[in-house]
């Protein structure tokens, strides 16, 4: 094992990261073995001059991230990656990436945005909104925490200020991307947040992820299928569907969409959500991504969109690094939508394209107005550039991680306590309960709506034959759960 | 020829349009017969004992919408209508119009905001803004008018009030097809202003025609040609190609896309715009109006999408009636946008689906979120609500009256005088230029730029060969060309 130097400096980021990504380098590039074993956290934390809890965090997100793998009494080891796309090569083959320092380079992720330092801060200060839900109901179904919680008198400002500032430009359309100031801010988040390297004129903005969608198809073409994840968000491929491509729905496993059976399916599209497939909460580890990368890479055509959906609302660790900063083949498209951490009614979205298929997007583009009004365009970039997105995210965070505990603790020691299963990833506000019944999904879900109680079982989310498996399980999504409820919902819960 | 009891209530409307709306419902029920002489002016005022000046204008209304005709020295004379789609059965055949005054039905067309009385006085009282144009360039290209022409500080006002007051509702996602209020503020802008009966939940709301386009596609299919007019619009068939369509460009006539070459086209769609066809100016008179209907009624899966583009900035007599008002056989579309009106940033407009065809819409909107932003809706209802829309109407329209004054007195009196030749067919704001030049097209435009002059050459519109005779000629758009820059652009187009 090498040995790293770690920097106190405070620009340098907390300790934890930069081994995180010192390690995370050196398995990527290869210089730490396929399953080589890694050091154990206390001869690591001697040998740097860090605490135990440092290496601890490092390992924790490295496993989170999939780099590495654990053995039960044996320690930690690195996850072998697929043979088919090796670093070296990736990194040379990278058009436009030069001058970064690494696919997950430091530079970006130091921003002070993405600390947990900060982020924490931020939450303090911003408190956490407790949210009112209407008429007694309970929402385990997702969506967005109630008004109170959105930073309204922010947003508010920034509109009143574009109002009366800068009219000429509300009145004079953007190029049919989006306004450089937002495609600018948006390049800046995704660097700070992501660790991505975007030019913003690779940014296109829509009217929302639904557009967006749109979009792909009329640019990538349907002449070949698209595959979309199964269980997943079924609006993906209804909106596939409606544009004229032919939908194959492919198995999740427990580390994504399963490879073999993305290659049977003939598709050239692959709509994927490696940080947090929805509703299984599978965050893809590295191995898996890479598998992704090699299938996209071994045929002329193909294309991965990558669904970064509530990326940024994980729950554990840091966010995961995109696949498309590992693509070094051109194959990705990475999609953001602001509708889901900021507020659903703002419908505005983006997607990052790569080089290598930016002609065929700014083509679909080019004769086209952009879809979202100059007011939020200019709101959103101005909200993102003042850090306002950033400190609102934390809050989310923050509420998210709450509502958890007091979810997992109600489950844990309430009336279901013992009669219910958890499976949970921590990628995302949601998690899979395992209930002990034969009722069936509807039926379950008519009784939920009976009590009160919004929540949807995982057979909703299946395209065709549902598995025996999802029987009665359901799908908690807490996004929109305010806090101290969780008790009550539980005792809901209980008299399905 | 019957008589008519006009009323001079206050309610009841201008007596010419009393007599105008009297005249078209006889032609239109056959009780005045084909090709009838209509009694003269003089006479028709001595036998209704109003002035000639009331008869006279409203044969002026009823030529430019195609119910009579002129013979010179003879009168004028009712015009035949298609056999295929006689009143009485189109009255009974229509679903759910059943309880309205008729296709024309004078309930609706009466609303103060159309009365060009009041239309005068609104723009008297908002004044005619002059708008600058920058760095010298003499925009004849078409676009909007400078921002100081846009009512700033109602829409402004509007924003920061429901940015105060109705949080909550800006949070809400409102249905796919958008928020009632909207959708209501619409269907009565719809009845005031085209007399047209309108189910709000039959109107779709989106970011703007682009996105109606595609939702169009999405909704009516690929299985059959989409036809387009042919010179007109590129967008609009680039749109339906990116969808999947397949395009046939169908020539335009002296009063519209030609019906032999539409029935020849195999199309199942026709993109048609009767009230103002971009850029020949022809608005379409009633009988081609039926024979489009009849075309769309013959078989089974026809549909028209009415592109009423600019209708309401006609320059000449009042608004004319929509094709979907004729339309019993429900085979007709209606598309609005409030971008060209009221400002293209705005991103929103709507369709008006037939209720024979709303089931199909229903399935493509309901899994869908409105692509507007609530802010955008929630305003805009205000905005049509409260008469804004209508005044800002009423001062484009006097705007485009007077600049299209300015233009052809500086054509018929200018360098031009006796070496080009203007038609026009004053249903919107623009003509067209025929200059006495072997220029080509390209090397006109080329020379245009060079002078500061932004203009588009009639070849531009076309798809597919462009004919002889558009040779020389300029499409003069003056919506964006401020009052007092008339002389200085003919100035400019003598140099070409």
């Amino acid at each position: 094992m090498r040995t790293y130097t770690l920097s106190t400096a405070r620009d340098a980021g907390p300790l934890y990261r930069q081994l995180c990504d010192a390690l995370r380098e050196d398995i990527r590039a290869g210089r730490v073995a396929a399953d080589a074993q890694l050091p154990s956290k206390r001869a690591l934390a001697a040998q740097l001059g860090v605490s135990v809890l440092t290496v601890e965090t490092a390992y924790a997100q490295l496993l989170s991230e999939g780099w590495i793998y654990a053995r039960a009494k044996s320690g930690h080891f690195a996850t072998p990656l697929a043979a088919a796309a090796p670093g070296a090569a990736r990194r040379t083959g990278a058009a436009g990436t030069a001058g970064t320092t690494g696919a997950y380079g430091t530079t970006g992720m130091a921003g002070p945005a993405t600390s947990p330092t900060c982020g924490a801060r931020a939450a303090t200060e911003g408190g956490v909104a407790v949210a009112t839900c209407g008429a007694g109901e309970i929402n385990l179904a997702g969506g967005v925490p109630a008004p109170d919680f959105f930073p309204f008198s922010a947003w508010a400002k920034i509109v009143r200020r574009i109002l009366s500032a800068r009219r000429a430009e509300l009145l004079a359309p953007t190029p049919p991307g989006g306004a450089p100031a937002l495609r600018e801010a948006i390049a800046a988040h995704l660097r700070d947040f992501r660790g991505m390297d975007v030019d913003p004129a690779r940014v296109f903005v829509a009217a929302g992820s639904e557009t967006l969608y749109a979009m792909l198809v009329r640019a990538l073409g349907t002449a070949r299928p698209w595959a979309v994840e199964n269980p997943g968000h079924k609006t993906i491929a209804a909106v596939y569907r409606q544009c004229g491509a032919t939908v194959r729905p492919v198995p999740v496993d427990g580390a994504g969409m399963a490879p073999d059976a993305l290659a049977r399916s003939g598709a050239a599209v692959a709509h994927l959500s490696p940080a947090h497939q929805y509703p299984t909460g599978v965050a893809a580890p590295a191995a898996r991504r890479y598998e992704w990368l090699a299938w996209a890479a071994r045929a002329e055509g193909r294309t991965i969109v990558e669904d970064d959906y509530d990326s940024e609302l994980r729950v554990a660790g840091l966010p995961l690094p995109t696949l498309q900063s590992l693509d070094a083949a051109g194959r990705v498209v990475h999609l953001e939508t602001f509708s889901r951490a900021l507020a659903p009614t703002l419908r505005v979205g983006c997607m990052v394209v790569p080089d290598a298929l930016a002609p065929r997007f700014d083509a679909v583009f080019s004769p086209l107005s952009c879809t979202v009004p100059n007011l939020v365009q200019l709101a959103l970039a101005d909200f993102l550039a003042e850090g306002h997105f950033a400190r609102h995210l934390a809050r989310t965070r923050t509420r998210c991680r709450l509502v958890r505990a007091e979810l997992l603790a109600a489950l844990r020691d309430g009336p279901l306590a013992g009669r219910a299963t958890v499976s949970e990833e921590r990628a995302g506000p949601h998690l899979v309960l395992a209930l002990k019944t034969r009722r069936p999904a509807a039926a379950l879900a008519a009784r939920a709506a009976a009590l009160g109680l919004r929540v949807r079982p995982l057979a909703s989310f299946y395209d065709g034959p549902v598995p025996r498996e999802a029987a009665g399980r359901l799908v908690l999504d807490y996004s929109a759960l305010p806090p101290g409820r969780a008790a009550k919902a539980v005792a809901r819960l209980a008299r399905l």
